[in-house]
């Protein structure tokens, strides 16, 4: 048997070491496990060879350690393809499962290393449309939408403290029922937009104040956030995407420091967590814009990464084409 | 935080240890895989907690070790969304997916613990009917369907050695074509059919000495197999599963002992394994048929393990109604 890279098929063992298993169900679901393992070596790419063996080590360390009964994976044979039956070009139920496990953000924080003082980047969403239609700083993105008006203002820099002009922001977020444009059937485009840093980096508009919304609770993984008693509600966000040439795309939010909501799809930091300050009706704008009822105001600074090296060194595995 | 059952965040943190992190990275990760592991705290039953809990801690363990990039990611939605595409009411996409890691067969090894001279539980695959028509010992199962007619014989017996008499054996197999008769659209039974042992254990019948056959390629899962360089071959075999009142229902397989086919789907167990006697034509068969041409005889014994417990004691973890 060739060797397992990594020793991953001796963790999975030790793992299971710690049931009271017989020295021959061992030695069977062990070289279970080996068999499978070493059944990836001929794999197209050395790389698409580790992932498929790390991931077979890991799923075999899981099975083996709970002990997963017939009856409970015919439960989760019937639960993916009740996932799969509910995913259409509309909706993307695997990812939404994936996102109750912490999946999406986990592989975000991996691409997305931490360091000094760079901006967090979080989830992408999918309510990311096209960029929306260009304005310019100081325009109203909400198009007529329901919500709180809130001036959203901030900087772009580099990693040095530079401003970063020119810097293209995509912008998008949710109106006061928690719901997107995309959402809705009659094709409008609200609270969504791009426009670009000025020299010195600034960008200023207005938008809405973003509220907590409900992912969809009505296939499969609505049944899974109930059984587990978890709530389906995201924290209230913003979604910011700002690219600029020379530097590391930035896909992040601002959350809303007044709302506590659990986040169920782990997207919220703290570090991306800013104070929207309230201000009466009559309190005068930044921009001189007449408002006749209460808006608030954030800033959001951000700091990009350069682009060091290819965002993705391992692009070249593609199973699917 | 609520502590994580088993310290398995504590495990997965200590394998993503290995790797050249930031200790800013390895906080925020912790940090991410602990509240997803306490998120699933509140599951409805201890059971279901335990289960999520682990399988959440797994594919941390798994993402961070490999470092998954977001273009990987991407492929990995891409295709579990062909996989759910794929399953239909007659194709099991997701459970050949998981065969081709070895899952159902782990499942199987797990829920048939290894015992003195216990026959060994293989998959029951895809192709288990209702049971087929009822057959006298000595009949012959094949029906007409093409191959090399094979006389199969044996004793069913407790692990003390004592005959089970009336033992209920439901037996399914290929035809010369690798095909079962399910997989044709005119509604054949073939190969397919259940008996009873008499009161010393005994079973015999006609069928077909089964043959090798590739598993359905023409879906993601073949993609998967080509990128990988595997074969889709199941190693030949012939389907039993066993019921007698009082002992555990045995899903097993003889194999082919002449077959080398290095299956696929890694139900094959050397244990299972079986020569198949060649019998030139005109060599005298046991019951006096006239068979006019070369034909083989097996011998498969099996061993039944008393039904001490529920078969399942986590049948109650039911996420899909």
């Amino acid at each position: 048997m060739r060797p397992v890279p990594g020793g991953l098929g001796g963790k999975v063992a030790a793992a299971a070491r710690t049931l009271e298993l017989s020295p021959e169900q061992h030695r069977r679901e062990d070289e279970l496990t080996q068999q499978v393992l070493a059944a990836f070596a001929s794999a197209r790419s050395p790389r698409l060879r580790q992932l498929l063996t790390s991931l077979a080590a890991y799923l075999h360390g899981n099975l083996r350690e709970v002990r997963l009964t017939e009856s409970e994976w015919d439960c989760a044979i019937q639960f993916l393809t009740a996932v799969g039956h509910t995913t259409t070009g509309q909706r993307q139920e695997f990812l939404l499962l994936a996102d109750t496990f912490g999946l999406p953000i986990l592989v975000v924080n991996i691409n997305s290393p931490a360091a000094g003082e760079l901006t967090e980047a979080t989830l992408l969403g999918p309510f990311f449309g096209d960029g929306g239609p260009e304005v310019a700083n100081g325009d109203d993105i909400s198009a007529g939408a329901a919500g709180e008006p809130a001036w959203i203002e901030g900087v772009v820099r580099d990693a040095d403290g530079n401003p970063i002009g020119g810097a293209r922001i995509e912008v998008w977020g949710c109106d006061a029922d928690g719901l997107y444009d995309v959402q809705y059937d009659d094709g409008r485009v609200c609270c969504r937009a791009h426009l670009f840093t000025d020299p010195a980096g600034r960008y200023w508009f207005w938008a809405l104040r973003p509220v907590p919304y409900a992912v969809p609770t009505d296939g499969p993984v609505g049944i899974l956030l109930e059984a587990t008693g978890r709530h389906p509600l995201r924290a209230a966000h913003l979604h910011f995407r700002v690219s600029a040439a020379g530097y590391r795309t930035l896909v992040t939010n601002i959350f809303d420091a007044d709302d506590d909501t659990q986040d169920t799809v782990f997207g919220m930091k703290g570090s991306l967590a800013r104070q929207f300050e309230h201000c009466p009706p009559g309190t005068p704008t930044p921009d001189g814009r007449p408002v006749d009822r209460a808006w608030s105001r954030v800033r959001f600074n951000m700091v990009l990464a350069t682009a060091a090296a290819p965002d993705d060194p391992h692009a070249e595995v593609k199973v699917v084409q």
